[in-house]
């Protein structure tokens, strides 16, 4: 962002803990109006259900669920766009990880999160405040996919992970649009994934 | 699309007849690549399901669901690029007609289309063919419901309606999408719409 | 039934037939109060969506979701309790077939009849009728199976398949239940069946 | 139960708490064998979503979905039934209360639970483990409701409330099903209540 002449500041911390997600907003709103907010937690298990531990089934609901949650109420009195990205498949039973289908069916976190955005939507959107959900069903072309599975790209074939400027441009896009027409949910995958 | 120097033909038919929906795309064959075919169904009726006529129950269908069947279907071969458009709210009971959170049942022909479109994006996906289902859920700023119901504007309020040329907007950037980010299903409706 | 020291009676028609499903009621209402009516269409085809023929599509939707409406429709008057049965995945892509999950997909005709089931119950449960929507999302034990496809009982494993007399005993609880506990959609599988 | 020749006895714990889930399925094996599992929490926040305690947000969390969960991992090993019932309409936005469509949006933990609840019967079925969902959509006609909303009986008109007998006839009918034939989600309301 610098390199392209803008300016960019980043401030660290938890969105699942109260007093850091309201400190995300009080630094921004020094800089300036609030004009848009992003979540979006990438955090995933594929253990199967009886294997499961209670600590990460835990971990994953606060870092999607409860960090959405945080992070959309505490920019409220804020004019804002919050828009709360999900990602792929965690904690599915493992036995299921090659049924592509089953990403039909979001694990508890994100189907939590869903359910969060979609209340968050009806209350505030009549106040003028734009509540968007993605569904990214797919692996994502970044650093940490790449890093940890480095034969993802191959298996997958041409163009079959979605790029990050894909995503970027897609909370663009959400961000846009006149209020007249305004996207509550929006699925992003490549055209090879099945789901 | 004239005036702005380009050149547009039109062809009439019923998309919801086998031989015209083959014809519409043997037209546009002779002008050179079918890119983008669009299938958007726009009647409605608002009885209560015990007044509803069957042959009314009937055009319903094959306007929104055999029509948008059949025009995916007589695309195939062409290197195409399909969308279907899901507008508001036909064929639920009247009495519910105030409760807007019931948009969020698709009436039957709605509910066929969105599932027609789902087995296409299946199938077709992989083969290199985009998929989509736009779900309209609300009232669109055009000449039909302008003339149909005059003061439908004043009640919605600023912004209420949504503009023929946002739905031509989203259209336009799912078929810009590239490959490797496509988006199957999205919904479009105004701030103050509640769903 | 009749062994059972019951009686019943048989009247043959097309309930996808305004007429024929008038004349259901009608001989029905000759022997007394209408009490219980049940819609359970069962063709389908597994065609490919790009090979899948007009007739057929519009065969599928007449059984299944016309059907539906008008058995549903006809009955009104009487004090009836409606059923429609959702059976398993027909127009399905065939190459999908083996991908059990996509079942939750309905096809066209049955995300139809989903749809007008619902707005039936919407419609007529404040007036005293119970409708009921079952999901069938597996293959039946009856005869129309047993004999297309002689290996699938095996195929499938003990117990694998569904037996018409657990469908007819879970009609009978939904047509049992106190109007203080009503259930409009549930579904029924084997142990084994992948969803 | 002891009023009817059966025996009964009561172990005390929280289900979300892990050591306390385990100590429920400990107990009941001292007995002998461990048929049936019920996981039923119903606590519940109306407020809007601005006003929402982070700490009943977590709290509803751990009550419906780290205990539903918690409470079927822990019990296996044991050849065992879970059930998850589903209560009404927590932490919906209160200016939306009125709207009775909305509960077709759970809450984000009965979100949570029923893709727990998912997720379990897809990974359990297969091993003879049926786990079944049921979704409450109404107020329950018992001493919590009654004693906290003294008018609502008579608001909701006769046979208006759900009756706790007829959730245990239920759970029972469930627990009964053979295995060739087993429903894993139902939803439960009475006649009058809109949906």
């Amino acid at each position: 962002m610098r390199a392209a002449g803008g300016s960019a500041q980043a401030v660290t911390g938890d969105g699942a803990n109260e007093s850091d997600a309201a400190r995300f907003v009080a630094a921004t709103e020094e800089q300036g109006l609030l004009e848009l907010v992003l979540h979006n937690a990438g955090s995933n298990r594929r253990d199967a259900f009886l294997e499961l531990d209670a600590g990460d089934f835990e971990m994953l609901w606060r870092e999607h669920c409860l960090g959405g949650f945080l992070t959309g109420r505490e920019a409220r009195g804020a004019w804002c766009r919050g828009a709360g990205a999900q990602s792929f498949s965690p904690v599915q039973p493992a036995h299921y990880a090659e049924v592509r289908a089953l990403r039909l069916l979001p694990p508890p976190e994100k189907a939590g999160l869903r359910a969060t955005a979609q209340s968050m939507a009806r209350e505030l959107g009549p106040k003028g405040i734009h509540v968007a959900h993605i569904v990214i069903d797919c692996g994502i072309e970044g650093g940490r996919l790449l890093s940890a599975f480095p034969g993802r790209q191959n298996q997958k074939g041409p163009e079959g992970l979605l790029p990050i400027e894909a995503i970027a441009d897609t909370y663009w896009q959400l961000h846009e649009q006149q209020r007249s027409a305004w996207t509550h949910e929006m699925d992003l995958r490549p055209w090879s994934e099945r789901f």
